[in-house]
């Protein structure tokens, strides 16, 4: 992955380059990927749609099949699974994914209009709400049932926070503190400006390789133990509830299923949060904590680096940075070093199953990846 | 599949009619889907990304999986591609793919700019070349090196606007004559306004079942006998040859060694006439006739209904017109119905085998299918 924060690459010069240093890493030339998924859903504001064939050319492999796979947030996720289910079917061998998006071009009012356009535009976004007021009134939702306070939502920041300043590819390097926190402006009630995610630049891309290609490239693979996708009502005021996402749980379900595991037996997770109350109730979806507990448990310090279940140790989408398209990979790449014990200072010790959980606006798309370390 | 033209509904709103008719016609309930493919690749021009959840919650099925897939004007065709993929895999069992487009509220020339940054904008659009001008490069290299002339492209738009007339989903329903298309302004040499594929609105579907699920269902059958991609060089300028495209070329043959046929087996073709020349290179490109000899076939009504390969029954994108992310799937449409035997006064008798080529941009990206009927 890319630095997040601030570049001045293009997506599609920033992609290709996270594609040629995520082949370098495999051992691959680009000559050797079957299919290229690429995700840049804002790829508009930088005049530019059909990304796939320019990256392509600059790899060297004009000849080769890509897509353009958009599912808001969740867009790399989702084109991550598609590389998964190529190589299930057996129609490919290697795939190449990537996710980037270029906004800081845009002002903050242009960047919160054009991410606008991932809820549903003529119920939401037309009447003057964007994803700051849509999570808000999830947060207050939330707050409301289970007593979650403004101390636990500001926990989740200060932590993510303060494990994205071991992270060198995280956008905001600034420890936070509570007072900090406390004295930030009010956004959309009850979130100040430290409970929301950054708007970033940035790149990120995973080589995904069938077991027999991948055995041949290294000695220590990490295993994609199941990839599942489901989504939720499109709008919140459809919704009977909005104190969790339904897409996330079902998603989550599918792959502990799939990975034949229990929530219990992962051991480190990157989860959407997008903003603070989003990390609350995704692991909460996901079964690491009880309904109505995720607040309890990440002021208690369970989500923290040496908690029971450390979360976002990459800094989150909260500090790590938020570049639309490429979040998606960057989890899994986080979860990547992870699994292989390449974390430095925010090394989860031993860490032998990952899970990444990626939502695309609030919730209408989420895509739920286990890994797993192989030896 | 709608009526191309101009619609009041938006993209969703089309987009999830054709859905549920396609799912009608097969004989499933919206909950039998397992997963959804759509494409709408100006969306933004509505200010809506991330359509699938919209489309889902709509047809009642919010959650299950979508992605919206982009590859320019083969949108639609690499979203089938994907449901293929997904049930070659195993993974699902009924797929649902659906593109549609609206671009009735544009200009022409906001219109014209945006299906630009479908080129390689930084290189191509930025320096004043719109698709008219990139084809219109294509068409005089072709003139030049293979003597190809304005009366052949004029077959071509006759043809097309000959087969629309009986085609009720078509856009334009106007007989053209030699005298109208030779009085017709000039938009880019050689190209005049009929050598051009109108804008349109429109959405069309098509539901995927594999082969188990789809006995249940139906006694007449479609087979999809192959479905491949490729891509070429993005930009024109970096091309060894612009009389032809890399892509489809290499889809083509894919295709035809999956599908276990040889070109001249086909019965009818569906391909990609953005502009006149496009079909004619098509043709070539596929193996239908020789290079440089595409023009002579269509001047001497080879490509005409009665003619030994009728090309673009439809009307094509030339006169049946051109929603960009539906054109792929109505291609398909097309075939469907021509395999079927039900395209009434267009009807090609006893048609067995139907190809489909569909291409984003200039060649960048490249879908191919064969359908079979099957009984």
């Amino acid at each position: 992955m890319s630095k997040f924060g601030k570049m001045k690459e293009s997506s599609r010069e920033s992609m290709s380059a996270v594609s040629l240093s995520a082949l370098n890493d495999a051992g691959l030339s680009p000559r050797e990927v079957d299919s290229a998924f690429y995700s840049n859903a804002f790829g508009i504001t930088e005049k530019q749609l059909h990304i796939g064939p320019l990256i392509n050319t600059s790899l060297g492999i004009p000849e080769k099949p890509s897509i353009a796979i958009e599912s808001a947030c969740s867009s790399s996720s989702a084109a991550m699974h598609e590389a998964y289910i190529h190589i299930a079917s057996g129609a490919d061998d290697i795939c190449l994914v990537a996710g980037g998006e270029k906004l800081s071009h845009l002002s903050t009012m242009e960047a919160t209009s054009y991410f606008a356009m991932g809820s549903d535009y003529a119920y939401e976004a037309i009447n003057g709400v964007t994803f700051p007021g849509l999570y808000a009134a999830i947060a207050v939702a939330h707050m409301n049932k289970y007593g979650t306070t403004q101390k636990m939502l500001a926990s989740v920041a200060i932590k993510n926070h303060e494990n994205a300043l071991s992270n060198p590819h995280a956008h905001l390097h600034r420890k936070l503190t509570e007072e900090a926190y406390l004295e930030s402006p009010v956004v959309a009630y009850p979130f100040r400006l430290y409970d929301c995610c950054p708007f970033s630049d940035g790149s990120s891309a995973v080589v995904l390789a069938s077991e027999e290609k991948a055995r041949e490239l290294k000695d220590e693979l990490v295993e994609v133990a199941a990839s599942e996708r489901a989504g939720s009502v499109a709008t919140l005021q459809e919704r009977k509830d909005i104190t969790g996402i339904d897409g996330a749980e079902l998603a989550g379900r599918k792959a502990f299923r799939k990975a034949k595991i229990s929530p219990s037996e992962i051991d480190v997770a990157e989860v959407h949060d997008c903003f603070t109350i989003a990390e609350i109730i995704a692991t909460e979806d996901l079964g690491f904590f009880k309904k109505g507990k995720g607040g309890e448990a990440a002021i208690q310090g369970e989500t923290a680096l040496g908690g029971s279940l450390p979360v976002n140790t990459s800094g989150g989408l909260k500090a790590k940075g938020h570049p639309v398209s490429a979040t998606g990979a960057a989890q899994l790449h986080e979860l990547y070093e992870q699994l292989l014990q390449k974390s430095g200072n925010r090394q989860v010790e031993g860490a032998e199953y990952g899970l990444a959980h990626n939502v695309g606006a609030t919730g209408g798309s989420c895509t739920v990846h286990i890994l797993k370390r192989r030896r």
